[in-house]
């Protein structure tokens, strides 16, 4: 990772390759080497779509080591949905792929003229740019159906599928699992339509002839990996609750504890919500011939995935995550597994976004498009997507545009990106990350689910304002730290809990790396990061008054816990005074 | 007008309504009163279609008295459209009509639950609001004939087309005219979706037994409306070429002047532009048997109105505005008037802006939707927004929103509101006012053309930056301190080139309230206005950097001039700095 690789696709005479030392990004990676790139380089006031804006691929500071859970890959840019920067990250193969081909950063700048549409060939040969055109308007799996007829199976694909193509701003990235399945996506943001707009359907990685990345000191490597991997599995969440149940672990739970919102927000549990349950569905992927407990990329030990069969047995998708089975079901009112799964099927096809679009789906039943509860409406309405008509453009540009279009008061977004599947007045530390992420709304930013409700790091009342400040301050800086590794974000249980595993995630880094890494220097490269998004986001005109939720969570209790969001906007605004 | 009416729409039991004295409004009018209040009383972060936004009424200063000129009729609320505070007005006969029953301001508040749809009958017995759910979308034509047969043509009519009613966020509020005619209308920032929202289809004015308002010095104020007239009859812009031609006159001169956006603001002359032109309006109406100077409201002595008759010599619109027949024309590569016209109508009758409505279809043929110049696609595409089809809710809700869901990189908005007819490019004047104002692109908010193009009020080079920030400025307070006056705005053009007519306005409105108001008290009164409005949208999450022009104006220089907009950030966050 000493190099990185620069392609304007909007050169004259054709896309225009250049590489370049990694310079000032050295020792950096994923979320730290996207947003430190964008800040510096592309103008905070462009059009997301235009040829100013930059697409930044980057594996993460561990990726393509032999280190466990190294396999995240970050993509940054403006984002097209929320204006702000973006930061969006997937598992699956490429991280690691790409990290051993050895670029810290695959830069898309510029936009071509004309129609053609381009993939792009990394490998240990360098890169290559190639016009194809057969792939136009080709979903994701019909897209890695057909380049593997090309490239085959030993190498990773970065695809869009016809939402990028359309430009829509619920787009994705999608990324192949170890079984080139287009699965794991760079979801939020509308990254999909950056790509797609500099007309980029593919980029295929091939790490054949390549090494697995050298640390520093190979055997404390080892050992501390060691370590790292013992604490993940002694960990009850990262041991035990997510390989058994996947994320999908979460539906009981939250509905348990009255966070689940349901019908668009309306109420915080859903009475038949246990037939979308982790168990449920671990239950239903083993008697169909599935799996419940599967890794998205080489070297994943918690292995949260799994295999999602139809009832004939074949396979149907990736076993959904759990917002995913919260925002198509409980939000929309849907308690069927089979439904859910076939939608998540269509997003990963598509190329969107499964949070962005469950909440559109239930934005648009509250216009009365369909009713809640809907299953073959639901289906209909993504098709619309998939077939690029004028309503599927709406829906496919996400829950605030599908709300302003209808005339929707209840639109459940922040800084126009879709609230996900916590209701933030019954859980108030997770709203505050929605608040006031660089982000827009997003969980995983600074998810204070962990403490709030999974008393993971500690206990803050998740009823009370007390203490979420700090909470969700501690969690943003981790998490941008976290996503700068290359690490699944999933270890954080593991380390919030386990001194000796953090310990073990700073050996890993100073054994890679050479370095003296402490807790200290982990908070200064969060800050860091985060201090970038920040400025870029201000620059692009974001003021204090954007890190609010919408009005209705301050005014519209919630049952069971009949509360409203009553974080005070001063307290908001501490978040990152540090 | 020392009441104000205050009408609760969500009341529960139905409407209530409750009279209060003016208080602190009391000698205010139009922009000011709807902008103080909205200010004071409206959540800044308030869904614009919810309960808490409210949609304030109000005539001007002088409205309803015999002065001339006085039938402006400001309308303010929390914009749908532009997220920023608005006020949009219009002339027709709702400000002397409202005025003489006595209101300084109607408040309309809160938000209905149900279905049911209301009128607003205020006449000199008070204030009813009924169910009339019979007008349910109706367009303001049909929906001013059928109030017609119950309420006759003695009084004023204020509704909403269906376009309102589907809260689109290109909807406008109507006025009818002294004919009766709904063609004035309150067209910006999509104020007919608050209305709509709220419920109400229309509001009947019924004077019926009310008289002029009465001046406190009546002689003096005969006299000084009789040099103010005098001087609207002297300058060559009001009493020649306005009544001659409309405001169409300026077709040749802007296309002329390098600076008439064609094809989506690709370049700054349209070819065929003289055949849109006023001079050929006019020729065209006297023609048909209508006629090109008229009237829009009884008191008015410039009549840049008049109407437009179909080739068979039947109504067909009253004649287009320059803005309007600049958006649906030359903007779209559209050189034909009947088409103008019928498109025009359809504005008026859909109840939609038809500034950001030819925006729009000019960004749907980027998109690729239908070609620039195709006539009867251009008159499908509104029918679209007629009908509430899916792709007419996109076009509906203004040229930002389709330009998003069509992925369209060249959109000429401000704050989500699209550009007028005026190039900010070789007018960098204009641009100043598009990019500062505190409504979303407006070319009302600060004419620059007078001074930029037509001369008036001295002499500033629209090439070049030096002094555009101070023209701007100064315009800006002084359209603040017009639009609330109730004044129509044309007689700016008499008032800046002319200090006895200037004298004069001043002359009346101290003969009118007994006040001894000087030049620097209407400076004064227009920054308490825009200081008023800065402060909402600050708090709304408006920073400096939302006070730029889209980056093509900066990075696409534009022919004949092959400039770019050039006045630099530093030198806009100047304009409010006084």
């Amino acid at each position: 990772m000493d190099k990185i690789v620069r392609i304007d696709m909007g050169a004259k005479g054709g896309p225009k390759i250049t590489t370049e030392p990694v310079g000032e990004y050295a020792g950096l990676g994923g979320r730290a080497t996207t947003s430190l790139i964008i800040n510096k380089e592309v103008h905070p006031l462009c059009h997301p779509l235009g040829a100013e804006n930059k697409l930044v691929i980057a594996p993460g500071m561990l990726s393509g080591s032999t280190g466990a859970m190294t396999g995240r890959l970050s993509v940054g840019c403006k984002s097209p949905l929320t204006g702000t920067i973006k930061e969006s990250n997937a598992g699956g193969q490429a991280a690691q792929v790409l990290a051993r081909i050895g670029y810290a950063a695959i830069i898309l700048e510029g936009k071509p003229e004309g129609d053609d549409l381009y993939k792009i060939i990394v490998n240990k040969d360098g890169v290559k740019v190639e016009v194809d055109n057969s792939l136009k308007l080709l979903d994701n799996y019909p897209t890695v159906a057909k380049l593997r007829e090309q490239y085959g199976d030993k190498v990773a694909y970065m695809s869009i599928g016809s939402a990028g193509e359309r430009l829509l701003l619920g787009s994705s990235i999608a990324c192949t699992d170890p079984e080139l399945r287009p699965t794991r996506h760079c979801g939020r943001g509308g990254v999909g339509a950056v790509m797609g707009s500099k007309k980029v359907k593919a980029i295929i990685l091939d790490d054949a002839g390549m090494k697995h990345r050298a640390p520093k000191d190979p055997e404390k490597y080892r050992d501390a990996n060691r370590k790292f991997v013992e604490g993940l599995r002694k960990h009850p969440v990262t041991g035990e609750g997510l390989p058994a149940y996947g994320t999908n672990v979460l539906t009981n739970v939250l509905n348990e504890a009255g966070g689940y919102p349901t019908y668009n927000f309306k109420t915080g549990v859903f009475p038949t919500g246990a037939k979308l349950s982790g168990e449920a569905l671990a239950e239903l992927e083993i008697k169909r011939g599935g799996t419940a407990t599967h890794g998205c990329h080489r070297g994943c030990v918690i292995q949260c995935s799994g295999i999602y069969n139809d009832k004939d047995g074949h396979y149907l998708t990736k076993q959904p995550e759990y917002e995913t089975v919260w925002a198509h079901g409980g939000n929309c009112g849907i308690d069927d597994l089979d439904t859910v799964a076939k939608l998540d099927f269509m997003d990963d096809n598509i190329g969107l976004d499964t949070i962005e679009m469950g909440a559109t789906i239930g934005v648009a039943m509250d216009a009365g498009l369909i009713e809640f509860g809907d299953k073959e409406g639901a289906i209909r309405l993504m098709e619309e997507v998939g077939k690029g008509t004028p309503l599927g453009r709406i829906l496919g540009c996400g829950a605030g545009i599908t709300g302003k279009v209808f005339g929707v008061e209840k639109v459940p977004v922040v800084k126009n990106q879709a609230i996900p599947a916590y209701d933030p007045r019954p859980i108030q530390g997770i709203g505050v990350t929605y608040a006031t992420t660089t982000m827009g709304a997003d969980h995983t930013a600074g998810y204070a689910i962990a403490t709030n409700i999974l008393k993971v790091g500690g206990d803050v009342d998740p009823l009370k304002t007390e203490g979420q400040v700090e909470l969700s301050r501690n969690l943003q800086i981790a998490t941008a730290a976290i996503d700068s590794t290359g690490m699944c974000l999933f270890i954080a249980f593991a380390i919030m809990d386990q001194p000796e595993t953090f310990q073990a995630l700073l050996d890993m880094l100073n054994a890679f790396y050479g370095t003296e890494l402490t807790a200290d220097g982990v908070v200064d490269l969060g800050k860091k990061v985060l201090s970038a998004e920040r400025d870029f986001n201000k620059r692009a005109g974001f003021s204090k008054e954007d890190d609010r939720l919408p009005r209705f969570f301050y005014t519209d209790p919630i049952a069971p816990h009949n509360q409203v969001f009553s974080m005070k906007d001063e307290e908001l605004d501490e978040v990152f005074n540090w």
